[in-house]
């Protein structure tokens, strides 16, 4: 069957198939309200709305095809009901392809000090006015229903890196809890907008595999690892992923939360991961560090200062298209504005580019070759 | 005679025409090495090279002819030699267009306590590294043959507004002297870059117009007044302005350097002036307020928070296309790197379009009630 009669075959959000794999490597299509998402994929993130210091246009151009947007931020400015009332985070921001909003579970844990966690849900303070709030499964569901995301992401507690095996398991079986809830709460299918679970157990893989298990049993159209890129080793995050992506079910796409750098991916990709979100292409943007296909590439270094080659040869993007290294260093050292623009421009593009390329490798059967080459140049994923 | 012959009549840089006029207000077309620039104009401010959080693409959409950059900026950083090398501020920044440079000289005297001034030329210290550095008149025009501006400015002293008739006085010779200078040694028509001639005198109108016989008399392809909008009432500014402007030589552009709002920028037309530039639209962008049909628009204020109209139903930028004042009222107090670039690309769109709606209206014999629907909406210019 050819791929354009799979993805004729997909008439609902949350509808998915693998149309490629090699090895554990696929290339599927999955449905969404607001069109069709090709994977793997990397999802720029849109934190408050905006991926930082680029608009809808820019997106198109780099061939964005889903961004991620943060629901504690949103909630806390401007707001999920000033959104809803806007006709959703779509209508609001101007982008009108797919969005993926997480629970706010991640960023509610990672303010430790700030949140008080009981069965029922999460008490915490604002990072931005220290005003008090309190989520809940349905509260989290809720909001991102206001927002209009179309991929929802259930309510669920992150285990710090360094979590004991008690705490591990305890975070476990709320976060099983607190999936039933938010299923329960989101009819499958209401207003276009599907829902993921998310599953959790640290770095004890007999954990992983028991949240796994919990959470499969629930018809939810999509699943991701959660907990992992939270400050471990490499080898570590590594050893989880090869472990428990494959026990994801093959039939739903899978999702490697906050993950990662270019090997990162790529190492996502091998153990059969089809969606990907991190905020470090734009971020490292912001701090000039640069990923090329020649490696990565810090531009404020000197002797970039008369050099009049583009930032890399391989990359079709606005930035490399028109500006120089020299050009792009010196905006970097006179702090200017479009510095931000251009460098995020290039390393969103890069990320792209890599996914595109991936999906590319998969479907001609040759996905480790692709994989060495990118390893020849960023060194072994240690 | 047509538009069309007048501007094929334009052969070389500097070449200048007045095609139509409307009691004083003029419309005319210069001619530069990188193209024609049609009169009355507003030229964006790009300080290090870039207009702040702004692309090429988009000052072309929003169709800048020319830009500004500053000599003592791109002195300091990253050096004329440095962009000689590159093949210029063209071939650096990725513009195309006209671009001015002034000499140094405003930004130089701005530096007060940090500099010395000798009939040779001003000694003082960059605002970056605090080290020394020596401008001369010809040093000043050396960088800017270094940068390939199309149009260079004199070096001069401009005089702080409160300075006393004697001071205005020598700073006036000053001027003339460093002027002859700088034409001696740039010989008219070098590689395509044209050179204007600055007046001053400050708030003293018979030193006004010694300073303009004096600099009149010598072969530039334009002249600028100089020193206004240094921190004076209102008042004082328009009377210098409408009192000299007129006594410019009618045959070549005439510039007003470093002024100012929508009003100002009439005023200036009214009195005969060409060119502007400023960095009020760029800088106030950031700084959350807006410049629109319906007046100054404060994108902070809390009654826009669930305003979906967009920012100016009369603008056909690309935030106004593509945003509402909602959103834009979000990015900003979310302090997002977006806000800048959304309110930037209105701002200038606004001036360049006034000059646009300007020069039409100029052609069409009806500036003054142009003028007045501006002043309608902005109040009087006091
Ligand atoms: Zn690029
Ligand atoms: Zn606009």
């Amino acid at each position: 069957m050819t791929h354009e009669h799979i993805i004729a075959q997909l008439t609902k959000p949350g509808d998915f198939r693998v149309a490629a794999t090699d090895g554990k490597a696929r290339q599927g299509y999955l449905m969404t309200a607001h069109g069709l998402v090709r994977t793997p994929v990397f999802m720029p993130v849109g934190t408050v709305g905006s991926v930082k210091s680029i608009d809808p246009r820019d997106l198109h151009e780099m061939e964005a095809q889903i961004i991620l947007g943060n629901t504690y931020h949103l909630y806390l400015r401007p707001g999920d009901d000033v959104v809803a009332r806007r006709g959703g985070l779509h209508a609001f921001n101007g982008w009108d392809g797919p969005i993926l909003t997480d629970s706010g579970g991640f960023q509610v844990f990672s303010l430790s000090g700030l949140r008080k966690i009981t069965d029922e849900g999460v008490e915490f303070r604002s990072h931005i006015d220290g005003s008090k709030h309190f989520f809940t499964p349905e509260k989290a569901i809720s909001i991102q229903q206001n927002l209009g995301s179309d991929i929802m992401m259930c309510f669920d507690e992150c285990a710090a890196y360094g979590a004991t095996r008690e705490y591990t398991e305890k975070a476990l079986k709320l976060t099983t809890d607190w999936a039933k809830r938010c299923r329960e709460f989101h009819e499958p299918g209401k207003n276009g907008q599907i829902l993921f679970g998310i599953t959790q157990g640290g770095f004890f893989q007999d954990l992983r595999e028991r949240s796994i298990e919990e959470l499969t049993a629930l018809p939810f159209e999509g699943f991701s690892l959660g907990g992992l890129s939270v400050g471990e080793p490499k080898d570590k995050m590594l050893e989880i992923l090869r472990a428990s992506a494959p026990l994801l079910p093959a039939d739903k796409p899978r999702y490697l939360m906050g993950v990662g750098t270019p090997l990162d991916i790529l190492d996502g990709i091998e153990a059969g991961i089809d969606m990907f979100d991190c905020v470090l292409p734009s971020r490292n943007a912001r701090n000039g560090t640069l990923f090329t296909s020649m490696g990565k590439v810090n531009i404020k270094r000197a002797e970039f200062k008369e050099d009049d080659s583009p930032l890399d040869p391989n990359c079709d993007c606005y930035t490399c298209r028109t500006f120089s290294k020299a050009y792009l260093r010196h905006l970097y050292t006179a702090k200017e504005l479009l510095s931000y623009r251009l460098n995020t421009i290039h390393n969103l593009a890069y990320f792209l580019r890599l996914t595109k390329d991936a999906r590319q490798a998969i479907r001609e059967g040759r996905f480790a070759s692709f994989k060495a080459g990118v390893e020849a140049v960023y060194g072994p994923n240690v």
